[in-house]
């Protein structure tokens, strides 16, 4: 079995955000935010009541502060003061959890904040530590075959590879760059066959023709657009008629 | 033995407020800021870490948002964002305590958070059924005698009656007024007679003469100035030497 | 010549609110929040561009500070607090216009401070002399037979009394409370016809069927929802019609 | 004559930060903030009106978003979002100065904001070309020899290069990183000796003792701090005793 995850409770106040009610029926976990770049104590609430509902399991989305930047505007802080922002967060949101009886299960770091740690093992590492002590049963989720992933076997904390249906791999198993050729996967055809592909042999084709070993225990799925619903739906059906 | 405790970790960023260092000796119960009206991630590890060194017991003081106001303003939330915000905050704070290995204790209400619920009994109880959702355990701290105390008895949860060594209460109980004669009690030695006479007694005269019943589970020690630290150190010596 | 107003600019970072592009034709003034309740200095710069593009007059539109609430929830300020919140968000705004060459010609209070300063003569006069201070040629728009049209008038400050084509007025010229029978015009050609008629004779129909005598020197649209854009279109192509 | 600067109204609502009534009476110029990395509205309008009692002149004093970060982190804007959030600063202090009949002079970038545009070309001229739309009196402050002097004189706003009299210079007039040797002038007497000597040459020495040309029209002074204080008033009346 694989793990379909995606981002929700990205709303705030009155402003909405993504498609959470139409998304949730196609995936089995969701990252829920923190407050921090997005989501508020409210919404917080109602995502975590909605994910109930929907039997999908709940999991922290931290992120970099700053509404205004949606979390995609790096901050410089300290290891101590990341470590101790997302402990804030992860908190936050358990509170919560615990008041409507959901376990919390992982935690997804967000935009920014996701690809600095994607590239920084030191970090990584520490808040490895912090997230393992926090809670030993708690899975983090990062970048398949990133500094993320090498800091949480090393601690021992468990780790979801997690891998992009509609990105494309160069040869060396990082993503494509969002401003170059072959960045994205526009054909959900060919996005759901690399993804059932990869799940079955482990193995997916890079853009220069490659084929690369990709460890992947969860697949991210988006909200916003038609494209992306359609992909999680068709994913969803792919695995479901395929027995994964 | 009576519980004594003050309202630590209300610095933000590099904005530096109170005495925490100075005062903590002094006190059994610290109520640590959640970020709200003052704290901020950072300043909530470091004063869990301070208690933690000196063996005092951790609790929440959740506010209502807004730090130019310092939680002094008051916010209209519905009961149930009320309720949500507050357990966003006490859940930051319990990550934080956790990865620490720091109980978290009890929860006190900030400012106009607090005075809005001790007249308000409908809030008061929404409350105390979520935190004692949250924990079990955990402490409800309130103004002696308030609707958070009738609400806290009705659910069940636990809670500590709080009192204020430097104010004057009236015939009924209630604090007088700060622009009221009256509401001040200005000399230490008075104010730690007045603590030390209505702990042994359960009693309190009130500034019209009356003698009043008062329940004193906590008294409430305050950090600003040169008065508050003597007091705290006076009323400490002298709960000591009494053997309370 | 009737104004016709509207509330724009309200999206804030990546979260976008109103339909401005579709409402802007249809209104003579914009009401541009100013980042304490909704808005921040991107979009600022985005809406006036786009009025200037469309000839329409740029007012600020400032507010209670409080994303999360979007300037619904009343925030106890002093006088002199308020009237400082305000001067900043008028003159950060004033900043951008500056900056585009575009005049700012008007003031308009948003949500729970529009309606706070409506009761309150003491803080719509204080706010009347300073934004007379700030400029004397800029006029301060509020709700029509208020506590704001009686201080402007006594300050000297230009003052357009602002009617509502939505909501039903009772007979001492009050607006219908929302939660009462009669709030809401829901028929776009009733609320159109009563616009007309009040311009044309200054009279309106109230709810319990009196005659009332209401100044109106704007008109105020809204941007959210089908019907408000056909109510402006219609609102705005009657008016075109009669020559008003 | 040179200007003497510094920066003031850094306090937060409750939270107090400066000697600014000790340091006001040594300054020639107040570099005010605005709110984003400190400051508030109400702050702001109690220190312009501080600084029209003492005759300084008042300059904004715009950063990088982030109250908790004290606008010391770096915020990875675009070009026109840092353009916009800083209009949307100085326009904020106009609002507030024009209410009080004081001009704005001025406007020194601060923390990371400052540090970013002096090593920017391309970034100090757009804020050269929007801060001269906004006032084409206007004078930017900006580090001596940076970036932002050769934006300014290419664009042709009034700039004035700013100097430290307690920080060292390497020999290409670069400040020598605070983690250096050499990178602090500790001695009172010795930092007063070399602004002298500055002021009357136009030349200073560097770290590794070379005779550098620098340019001076304003030297910066701190409030926080006993020796801080010192050196203001001992370079102030220095001056004042040479005619400068």
């Amino acid at each position: 079995m694989i793990d379909l995850n995606a981002d929700l409770g990205e709303s705030f106040g009155i402003y909405q955000l993504g498609n959470d009610e139409l998304l949730i029926p196609f995936i089995t976990s969701a990252n829920v935010a923190c407050g921090f770049h997005a989501g508020d104590s409210n919404v917080m609430y109602h995502t975590v009541k909605l994910c109930k509902e929907n039997r999908v399991r709940v999991g922290a989305h931290p992120g970099y502060m700053g509404l205004q930047g949606f979390g995609r505007r790096k901050i410089q802080l300290t290891i101590d003061e990341m470590v101790n922002s997302v402990l804030y967060q992860v908190g936050a949101l358990k509170g919560i959890c615990t008041f409507l009886s959901v376990p919390l299960t992982h935690v997804k770091p967000h935009g920014a904040l996701y690809t600095d740690l994607a590239r920084d093992f030191k970090a990584s590492k520490a808040l490895a530590i912090a997230l393992h002590k926090l809670d030993p049963n708690i899975i983090l989720y990062g970048l398949s075959g990133s500094e993320m992933q090498v800091a949480a076997e090393r601690i021992g904390i468990q780790f979801y590879a997690e891998v992009f249906s509609d990105r494309g791999y160069d040869s060396s198993g990082h993503l494509v760059k969002r401003s170059l050729e072959g960045a994205f996967v526009t054909s959900v055809d060919e996005a759901v066959n690399r993804m059932i592909h990869l799940i079955k042999t482990g193995t997916i084709e890079s853009v220069d023709g490659q084929i690369i070993t990709l460890k992947a225990d969860t697949v991210c799925l988006h909200g916003d657009g038609v494209h992306a619903l359609e992909l999680a739906k068709r994913l969803n059906n792919a695995l479901i008629e395929k027995n994964i």
